[in-house]
């Protein structure tokens, strides 16, 4: 009897691509597909859109990006060598693509185009791509392999649909999916639903790295068509993730690559066959068995650092600063950075005024003591009774009532003109510490503690930024962040006595209204009949709504959550809707 | 013999709406539908989105705000009375639609969905619509009228191909189309190209009014099918626009609402009636001629005025502040702010360092008292001490060089703070006074020169400042700009002897680039084969990219360019491609 399946190795290569950068990101694709050959397999799958990095946003509108791209695609293929790899890249034709090239024999034998586009959250897919029309298999080895590019696969039905139906065994789906809590969960759920629904098996390549308010998790996967995971990448690391599978050779003679070219609408489903590729000999040890994944709040502890290291790293920083105050945003935004870069990198400065206690003071200098980074103090005094001098002397129209808030706000400002300062001088990148539920309510000054390039909690909520700190002093065993730091009720210390709960709610009462508000886009009769307190919800509205137009002002930070503020919550500054 | 023809008289209502305030919009629609009556209309045209505001952004996406809108729809439909009226909402069905309400006898009669929904520069339609199939007629006073909103008719094609061929004399379009330079010259020659392709009139009623980044110019339009502008509508003002039209009767009993719903798509072109509308009797004295347009810098003036008067009224702001240095950009904005808002609603700060020259400080006094505005004086220096002794007693691991640049930035963040720390007593606006080719470039301070609510020259040239402020002094008939200010080479007046010609090229040059790179993507090859030198190009090139994070953090300012920062050009700050 004739052989029926054959064993395919395959390696899913979660690089860690950097936007605009072709050829370093070809170079990447090369010298990982020589590894994933080294290790035996037969076919390397990489992320979608390798070449160009992701999202490359409006570079994916420059022709003479677009050709670069392309440049670097063919470049790349020429080099690649025994092993078929499957290579995102931005093509460019009448219009441009979000394609996958399959590449063999030093050329590109076949390109599929995406052909779900998302232009949601924070997406704008449609802006740049045209869909693809077609499904598309390749035939490698004997066994078809349907191909597939990240939103393809997140609803059922088409393309992976009729490719399992024209007989492929394996969906590949080469992603770059972003990170929020729980992500990764919700992945390997949504993989074993297609799985199931098909009967093939699925390998989704993902992207890991930090882009600007976007990290992209890796934790690449391959599922059987049970459902069971056969092989997990590494979170939020680069990984070379092996896995061998037994798929059934195509019955039928599959039709020639000149036959493909039906679309997919409006005359019904076909999967024409790509490309006929002949793998080359299976080699290497049994693979590992799948990795355990991260969870919780250690998993988003692994996303801020990632995100933070990401950001100084591609964008070539040497060093961070921190203005660490004694409260816990500023302990966590210190652990992370010291985390992600090496205290080493790392300078601490400490900024006390009058109305900041011994306590917090001391605390502040522990933190940079316990993570052995670099402390600068400065105590703003001086510059607090200049500003207030010059503005009493400058009378106008108004009187001068509010000068209590004013008053506070210079304080924030004198700090954040000062870690700038020592930017400007330095070259070195000031790390911002407001967290997500301050930044909602606008309880951050503009061009004070907002000032800086690197907004590290933008969308960490506070209730998670104690969590978080409670889970870094664990895996420390000791209180790297003083316990005092937790213990401590919140305060801003900008007027003598101030509390955060003086302005604002209980922060878990608050955190409870912001997800409904700003993650969930509820109105306000459904938080109020869900058992919130009406006035609080409308305060808290209000002060959302208000806030908008400092939040346009913020630096990027990183998204977390399922709606982060940027480009993922886009509302106008100017807005008379309310509820 | 029978009539064959019908004269219809025509209102096309360019109202200024305000986003989110669904109540007050509807409010507006029933005024004007009253005004339109009273006028002898038998059809009032509103524009896009009237209901809503335009763009919504994620308002959209909001249940009950769409809720809100369908209600405050219904409710104004009731109240208009004696016209028929078509007004743009958002339409919640299974899918949310951009849509157009035939509203007749206090209900709402008919709706048409836009079909082709621009997903690039600054719009986002794709995010929150979904596209609707069929194109669509009205019977109205026996004569066939074609239904389209906005970008529905800016390329030959369906819909309006096809409602002309189903015997639309006239097709009617509710827009939302943004200003930029130009745009209204370009959108009659688009008008009168489908006037000529589908021998139909065509009748196009704008948006007028400010909204965050863009300004809607209004300038409504009604050409004949020979593309003779018939009338035409106020620019960058609320004004209603009577247009009577001689049109054919319908030769065919048209079909029956009932029989509609032909899919435009996949079965091909079909423009079903939606419904029949008895028209009231025509009234009214014949209408105007129709109004020249503006142009050139009046035309861009103006657009920077409503600009400004409509952030600051629709976020109900009191009073602006703006810093005046003796500089040709500060003295713009102080005339603009005067033009929108008089003279009682500004304040000039004039804030004077050391290396303030006497003559820009006297220029800046006299700027402010030209325009007989509020004049404040706040010298710095006493700041500057406090903050070079603070940062000297700090020492880094970095030394201290680039110690220029920081003592820079410090003069104008002391600036900044005294304009925050006004605006925080007050709750007046600052607006800030940055142009186009500084913040290209970067030649602004972060939280200095930057810092305030809305950056009114964000998207105006340096060129073009220059030719604005000689336009507005010619208008006045004398230097309300004195001449000075004009001759003076530009300079920051940050260290003794500063010249802008320093560090960056003549503005007439970088202009020149920055119009290629950033509003055309030409690439730094077809830039230097078209003659710039390169290496200007190279370093103008490299600036803009490094740049991009400054501006994330830049307030909102108005597109008057056909492409402006913000929505319109979305780049990655992490970004590693150059050219």
């Amino acid at each position: 009897m004739p052989e029926t399946t054959t064993r395919v190795r395959l390696a899913l290569a979660q690089v860690n691509t950097t936007v605009g950068d072709v050829d370093g990101n070809a170079e990447l694709v090369v010298e990982w597909a020589a590894r994933a050959r080294a290790e035996g397999a037969q076919i390397v799958l990489f992320p979608e859109l390798a070449i160009s990095g992701y999202p490359a946003e409006d570079l994916w509108l420059k022709r003479h990006f677009l050709d670069a791209a392309a440049k670097a695609l063919a470049e790349a293929a020429r080099r690649i060598d025994g092993i078929c790899a499957l290579i995102g890249f931005p093509e460019a034709d009448a219009a441009v693509h979000n394609s996958l090239a399959v590449v063999e024999g030093g050329e590109v034998r076949a390109i599929y185009r995406k052909i779900l586009l998302p232009n949601y959250g924070v997406f704008d897919e449609r802006r740049y791509f045209e869909p693809g029309r077609s499904a598309g298999l390749i035939q490698a080895g004997g066994a078809l392999a349907g191909l597939t590019l990240c939103e393809d696969i997140w609803f059922p039905g088409p393309p992976a649909s009729v490719e399992a139906l024209a007989g492929a065994a394996l969906v590949l789906n080469a992603s770059a999916s972003p990170y929020h809590r729980g992500k990764g969960a919700f992945r390997e759920n949504m993989l074993a639903e297609r799985a199931a629904e098909t009967g093939a098996a699925f390998a989704l390549c993902n992207l890991v790295g930090g882009q600007d308010e976007l990290v992209f998790d890796g934790h690449s996967l391959v599922v059987s068509p049970a459902g069971e995971v056969l092989a997990r990448g590494a979170q939020f690391e680069e990984d070379l993730v092996l896995c061998e599978l037994e798929l059934p050779l195509a019955r039928l003679p599959a039709a020639e690559p000149e036959d493909a070219g039906l679309d997919l609408l409006p005359s019904g489903p076909a999967a024409p066959v790509l490309a006929r590729i002949e793998l080359p000999p299976r080699g290497g040890s049994p693979p590992p068995p799948p990795r355990d994944p991260l969870s919780g709040d250690a998993e988003v502890y692994a996303a801020l650092v990632l995100g933070v290291r990401d950001y100084v790293r591609k964008n070539s920083f040497e060093r961070v600063i921190v203005a660490v105050s004694g409260g816990i945003d500023s302990a966590l935004v210190a652990l992370l950075a010291a985390d992600a870069l090496g205290p080493g990198s790392l300078t601490c400065v400490v900024m006390p005024s009058p109305h900041s206690s011994a306590e917090t003071q001391a605390d502040a200098r522990a933190i940079a003591s316990n993570l052995g980074a670099e402390l600068v103090e400065i105590a703003i005094e001086p510059a607090m009774g200049a500003y207030g001098a010059m503005l009493d002397a400058a009378g106008t129209a108004d009187g001068a009532a509010g000068a209590g808030l004013a008053a506070e706000n210079i304080q924030a400002r004198i700090r954040g003109n000062l870690v700038m300062g020592i930017s400007n001088r330095t070259g070195w990148l000031v790390l911002t510490t407001g967290n997500k539920s301050e930044l909602s309510v606008g309880y951050a000054t503009l061009y004070g503690d907002m000032a800086g390039g690197f907004a590290v909690l933008k969308d960490v909520p506070k209730t998670l930024v104690y969590r978080l700190v409670r889970y870094r002093n664990e895996v420390a065993g000791k209180a790297l962040v003083p316990t005092s730091v937790l213990e401590r009720a919140p305060s801003a210390e900008l007027r003598p006595g101030q509390r955060d709960e003086d302005s604002l709610p209980p922060y878990e009462l608050l955190d409870r209204i912001l997800e409904d508000y700003v993650e969930l886009d509820r109105g306000r009769e459904e938080m109020v009949s869900s058992g919130l307190p009406g006035p609080v919800v409308d305060d808290v509205i209000a002060l959302v709504d208000r806030a908008e137009y400092k939040r346009r002002q913020a630096p990027p930070g990183i998204k977390i959550t399922p709606k982060a503020f940027g480009r993922d919550r886009r509302l106008p500054i100017t807005n008379r809707f309310r509820g």
